[in-house]
């Protein structure tokens, strides 16, 4: 049987994914995958995901070359999430976060608000041309 | 406009949820977390989930110990992920897998399978009586 199949899947097919960098622990990003994504990324050795709101797999890094590279897969105990320990590439420090952040967690509920407490690394507009 | 408000929740009402540990950063678990769930956890200081296997709220760690005091509440860029920095307590190294073991996440993807690389710091038949 294939590591694939020891995995439990939702209905819709996808499994939900944490990236976590590998050098920091810090968590990057949350995703989603099929079958078809986390089979390439053990094969290519970087994080594929399934986009949902696009309906495609989608390689994470395909248009602002922050690419993932794969250090780590694990799932839990109940084998239905994933995590992935990745280096996040393309800039240093990495930008995981379409917005231009390290990671994509950066609104901390702080006196009953959500405020932004990570800086902009790069201007999203000069990454996504 | 409540904090609350501004996450985007799933048709079934739920936001998943990553509990990371405050000091190693270590990603310990993952689950859901209903509206109430997510208040209580805020007003409380103690992450408190919504168990879809059970249809209820599961204040960790009320049948185990094995609670956990936390200490940021984020969320993504998206507004429709948690993560939970939180110490695990009840047992040091912090137990948060009802197996026993410090994390969910100790399978590991080697050699094209699924191998378990976290050791059982206590036996769950006597965390669970």
């Amino acid at each position: 049987m294939s590591w694939l199949d020891q995995i439990t899947w939702t209905d819709d097919g996808l499994v939900p994914v944490i990236a976590q960098e590998w050098q920091s622990n810090d968590v990057l990003m949350f995703a989603w995958m099929n079958r078809e994504a986390l089979a390439l990324t053990a094969q290519r050795g970087e994080a594929v995901y399934w986009s949902r709101s696009r309906g495609r797999l989608w390689h994470k890094g395909e248009e602002s070359g922050h690419v993932q590279r794969v250090h780590e897969i694990r799932i839990d105990c109940d084998a239905d999430v994933v995590l992935l320990k990745v280096e996040q590439l393309g800039h240093q420090p990495g930008i995981a976060c379409h917005t231009g952040r390290h990671s994509c967690f950066f609104q901390l509920l702080k006196d009953g608000a959500w405020q932004s407490v990570e800086p902009v690394l790069k201007d999203p507009s000069s990454i996504y041309k």
